[in-house]
């Protein structure tokens, strides 16, 4: 038989009793059909889970030894395991525990008749670009990562704005004085970025959004550059300001950092249920306005 | 000598006695470059274009005779000479009459030198996409223009909002009541688009934006798609509903009526002086922050 | 019996068959308690109500005859009926038909219990300001209008941005360019001004607030005054510039035409239920989140 | 001779050397008009200053000694100001350093002249309302605090967002997931709540806006509502939550922390000179409009 996938990562987020018994019911069907099952070490924390007898991975080693994975979680979920998996690309296969994620599509109850159909390759395949990210100190490179979403640069504790400039490319854009910025992807453009006023980004358009968080001047506006884009941001007055990926990682920056953004070479590829359609999550995720006619 | 053009047509908007004499005066130099000098027929209200000896052809005929388009204006000028030029490929390039604006980037005092420079091949030339949109009703199709800028949905006189639905590539997106929709390209992202909130799409990004006008459901949002999408909006609630392209062609609408928008294949190729930067031109027209280091 | 209201005015829109039977119970009702009934003639088109022996009076009449009216309707004609009832002090009780409403707030299936409370004096009443509106033209008064909710201006079908000057109790406070300006008590703030950005002003606010729509410069913003401030506005581009009072009485208006407007001295007095929250219709109405704890 | 103030308290941030010349002028000045003047000890730590024979008192102490407060600075240094002279009722008169403020008026260069004349009688005076607040832990107030610009609930460093609800005059208003909120004054709308969206409240508008920091609901907006209303704030998920008073004070909070908050019964004066203006101001600082006939 000519298989698509032959080893499928099994990971969840915050092993509750219920979601475990899933995933073993999944592992098992999975098992039946003749697929090799691995699951991440860090869902085994669940008792249910650590006296199985499919073999556990660490995260960070997943992307080695599996074609496919499978996230029972929430989009929290699918953005630290993205970051682990794009460099192997690995597809992302997503099962929300509850409320539908805007990555995560599949409903826990149709979780085994889904995906045991988009691994016979019945599904939708989408790309979704990422982010790389440097920041460099006095020349030297001090941290670098992925983010999925966003790149969220933020005033510390003491409530303080922060003043930095921007570049794209080399040209000077804007210095700003405000809350901060968001760098995101069209996959961040319905996350916080949102909720800061930028525009929805369809996952299609090959653009990095700047989104200005709370500025000073009233006269600053998102704007969407193109994805080919290096992005350069200079803090000029940080007073604990910090720089986020994907809310996951966290670094602390100093006057005079500068922080490097472009488009990272992957994609990372989720599939979809045939029956995937962006704009229906969009407008159910948003409540927009339903046919009329 | 090899020429990168032959013809050049001059065009102006509301020949001031100054603006002719600026003209006459950029034309005879040309001229004396062994250049061939057609001049806009709209231009030549003014009776010193009038008296002079250089061809005057139609607008809606000029992209049959020339190269390479000089416009003296507004940004409504370069918006009016887009639509008849972009079908023949011809580039422009904008000089403005007084304040800078988002397309005509060169000062009038610079012109001579600047366009010289130009022509000769001193340039960054910058590809611009159009709209192509055509309005359908019961069948048939109705009208079809292009669009630099925007295509405008708005409501008439009355007063009262519209509503219609809102389709991207066939695929339900939102039936919304609002004061109206903005179809926006790149272009017109920093223009009427701004101002109802909507997102700056620098020109290099391909995408089209749809940017609702006051909307009545406070959770919509402007949303960027792919530049290969099709639009299509139908009314569904008119009360004097009008469809506008690039502010200069006006349409009322009827329920029911479809309007179909989509990009047109040839760009509108801009010609700018070698120190041209678009973040400059933003950054000095939307007064943002400055250098600080 | 000591009686609040002796006379009671009934008005509903669009008669359906089943609203004028709901009416005509109500009336039944009213009268069995012995009290006095008087029926919006506009309302009387609806054969039901035409064929019923209550008295029948001019909406413009109203006022003169009744203690208090009964709205069947929406926000719409709560507003229609407001204008005509302010001078005379007639208290308003909303039943909406369907949707809740924000100034509608009893379902039409509690219709008769609620409003019998009400008129026992069991409600609790809250008090609207209106505004009063004047058109100078070269020196004299063209037209007067009162509105519960909103002035708006704004521009007419060719789609041009009108201009016009603000002054607050004589004082400058800007020029502006943009699609229109709406002018709200707080009753209207929660209507047109909240989808072009508006604050929400609490009932008990006493403050107007200047809402631009779509303001070319980016740097404007909604500003509320105080209630005893004198607005005028002054028309200085018009292009088919139009003023609308609470989106049912509509001016045309020409350059240098000056719009006059000021809180009316009468207050709207709403009659509301016992357990009337303006935050839980609030909420309600936006979605907004519900308690946690 | 009838005097309207005879103790002078002087007070300026940053005593930079030409700075703290100008007030050892200004003291010179009103010590020859028979005025007592009194420097604030911070203020002192200029060697200049500390070299003078004026009497020093502490900024806490300040409030006993003087009539009137002359604040050299930014509205930063007003904001500390005035925190501690408002429960003793001293009026400010604000000189900024450099550029305008929003509350410090008066240009140095100007200084002796105006400030003479506001002492004379010949001012405009403006009273603003602040705000008391107090922050409640498992039944204790463990803090208290005025603020005239705005009190901040803020997320911390681990860039989270919080929770909380709001409750007013008891009622429930919602419960939100943001970046934070801002409780805000009316002179406090045009500093940091401007930058979130909040609304312009005129100083004379008696009313407290909440205006929400990047909310997670699409659909939340800022409302203003009555000055003599009581806002408590529920922390329902910190995560390193703070709040701030005026930018000055901060604490952090923990979950179901209440932070109580309404008018302080004292308002503050401001003197401003006769030709004062707020709208010439806000036009001047926001870049709004000018006249055009």
């Amino acid at each position: 038989m000519n298989r698509l996938f032959s080893t499928i990562g099994l990971i969840a987020r915050h092993s509750r009793p219920e979601v475990a018994q899933s995933l073993l019911q999944l592992a098992a069907h999975l098992d039946q059909q003749g697929l090799r099952v691995i699951i991440d070490r860090d869902t085994q924390q669940d008792p249910l889970l650590a006296a199985s007898a499919y073999p556990q991975v660490e995260r960070a080693q997943l992307g080695n030894c599996i074609d496919v994975a499978v996230v029972l979680g929430g989009d929290g979920t699918m953005l630290s395991v993205a970051r682990h998996l794009a460099p192997h690309k690995v597809p992302l296969i997503g099962v929300n525990q509850g409320r539908l994620g805007f990555m995560t599509d599949i409903p826990l109850h149709e979780m085994q008749t889904t995906v045991s159909a988009i691994l016979r390759g019945e599904h939708c395949p989408e790309e979704r670009m990422l982010l790389s990210c440097t920041i460099v100190r006095e020349g030297q490179q001090i941290a670098h990562s992925l983010a999925l979403n966003d790149v969220v640069f933020s005033r510390g504790a003491t409530g303080a704005m922060i003043e930095f400039e921007v570049f794209v490319d080399q040209q000077f854009v804007y210095s700003q004085r405000s809350d901060g910025l968001i760098v995101t992807t069209p996959t961040g453009s319905t996350a916080y970025s949102l909720a800061a006023g930028g525009p929805i980004l369809h996952p299609t358009v090959p653009a990095i959004a700047l989104v200005p968080i709370c500025p000073q001047s009233l006269s600053n506006r998102p704007i969407a550059i193109n994805d080919q884009s290096v992005v350069t941001v200079i803090m000029t007055r940080t007073q604990d300001a910090r720089v986020h990926f994907d809310g996951q990682e966290h670094h602390t920056l100093q006057d005079l950092d500068q922080v490097v953004i472009q488009r990272y070479p992957n994609t990372m590829r989720f599939l979809h249920p045939l029956d995937y359609n962006y704009y229906d999550m969009l407008r159910h995720k948003l409540h927009w306005g339903e046919r009329l006619l």
